[in-house]
């Protein structure tokens, strides 16, 4: 089986759910995980995972969870307080879909789920649970208010203010790049990396996490809203400060291949097969949507 | 140092962040946790770690946990897209201090930070791996979409419907009986405790839970806001069944009463002093705000 139909079908299995009386919450949840999103966070998990040893099975739980947690963050993202958007991935958001009330549960209830799946008694009989619980941990504390919640809070302070490089920078770092980076971290834990792989990885996630968000940021200027799956110009059309409004696209692709090229080298660190990561580095940094 | 004293100077220390550029995150989240909640769970999950053999303050992580969980589905839930409350515990709730986003977010980072503290390396050093990641999949699975979250959407979906008993019961038994007996059981768990204290443990949060909602809906129309804190008659004025509305002040008390008795009874099977855990399942009972 392909990784990615691995991610799939565990991500399928979590939130099989039905009959109950609130069985229209499992679904909100199924109909946002289900979305098509591009499972770049799982794949991590499970690359990193694999690059220090250990099966990719061992590491599912934890992929699916990052996957959770992102998903509940769209959910929240979407709702009328905050981005306002109505579209996600080409469908309706969850909340134009379930209402408000739902989708800002169903986003609650991925959260919990996340750390479920990292700790239930399934899990455990295959990783130890000083693992889990320290890859538990290193998800919840990336996640959280020093960490992508964080993120999106600075996001909303600088909404119509202008922001100077080191807050747009702290912000990306903490509102995307963290929970990558808890994604890739989550992987060597699992497989009981050393400190030395541990920083090499966590290396590896901010540049491509940065890289990631530089991109982002050029596409919703230089991009059409049916090759996005999502409205372009946002940025601009709500008066947003952006790596891109502050130093022009050029120069952000040329920020991101060179953050490319250090998180490839960061993982010069690690015996095994890079070239899974090498390649996603680069195609993060060249995708068009 | 009281117990009581000892809870609240741990969630204070656990939300002492400050000077960062989204300070006014956990200002929002201080706000909420310290607007001065009975701290009915902490108290629980602290109790039944000492009645099991084990120092209150090996549970203290999981104590707070519990309360961040608890806070974090107030704010969410006084949201407008919920119960759209601007009053909380007699004071202006999150939202209306710091906007519907920050109040979201806020919820948000603390159902992570309870994750966090329950498995920090400070937790570590004190509970082993096993019983902290047993605690911590317990609070995640019970405040959830087949636990506590599952019961707001229960709740939800009977908003202008009529709710027969086993609806309304269900909907309790999830929506608060669920961190109710999360809290009594991670105090358990932390401590060890063997296969029939866990079930004991399970049946008198069950039935505390169940009267303690009892109570909260009699109150509903018996109490006044100044007693309450909060506006009452709100079930009546929206129109919603409740145990009240089916079976009458008095039967809901009497109920009430014989879910008191049988949660004190559970508690023959532990050796230890149950003193505390009587008087406080006999104190939820008969309060009267």
């Amino acid at each position: 089986m392909s990784t990615s139909k691995m991610i799939e079908n565990a991500l399928e299995q979590y939130l099989l759910k039905k009959g109950t009386l609130y069985d229209v919450l499992w679904e909100s949840m199924r109909y946002s995980v289900g979305a098509g999103g591009k499972r770049v966070r799982p794949m991590l998990t499970l690359e990193f995972a694999r690059l220090c040893g250990e099966d990719y099975e061992l590491a599912i739980p934890f992929a699916c969870a990052v996957e959770f947690i992102h998903t509940y963050s769209l959910i929240h993202d979407d709702l009328p307080c905050m981005d306002d958007d109505d579209m996600r991935r080409g469908k309706p958001s969850n909340h134009i879909v379930f209402g408000e009330d739902t989708a800002l549960l169903a986003g609650d209830a991925l959260q919990s789920l996340a750390f479920e799946v990292m700790l239930s008694s399934d899990t455990l009989s295959k990783v130890s649970a000083d693992r889990a619980a320290q890859a538990a941990f290193t998800l919840a504390k990336f996640c959280g208010a020093d960490g992508m919640v964080g993120g999106q809070v600075i996001d909303l302070q600088y909404e119509d203010k202008n922001a100077d490089e080191n807050v747009i920078s702290t912000m990306h770092l903490l509102k995307t790049g963290a929970l990558i980076k808890a994604a890739c971290l989550m992987g060597c834990i699992v497989a009981g990396a050393d400190e030395a792989k541990l920083k090499a990885c966590e290396e590896y996630a901010e540049c491509i996490g940065l890289a990631f968000q530089l991109i982002d940021d050029v596409l919703d200027v230089t991009s059409t809203t049916d090759q996005l799956g999502k409205p372009v110009n946002s940025d601009v059309e709500n008066n947003k400060s952006t790596l891109v409004s502050l130093f022009g696209v050029e120069e952000c692709i040329k920020r991101a291949e060179a953050l490319t090229d250090k998180a490839i080298n960061a993982l010069d660190v690690f015996e095994g097969d890079t070239t899974y990561l090498k390649d996603f580095a680069l195609k993060l940094s060249k995708r068009r949507n």
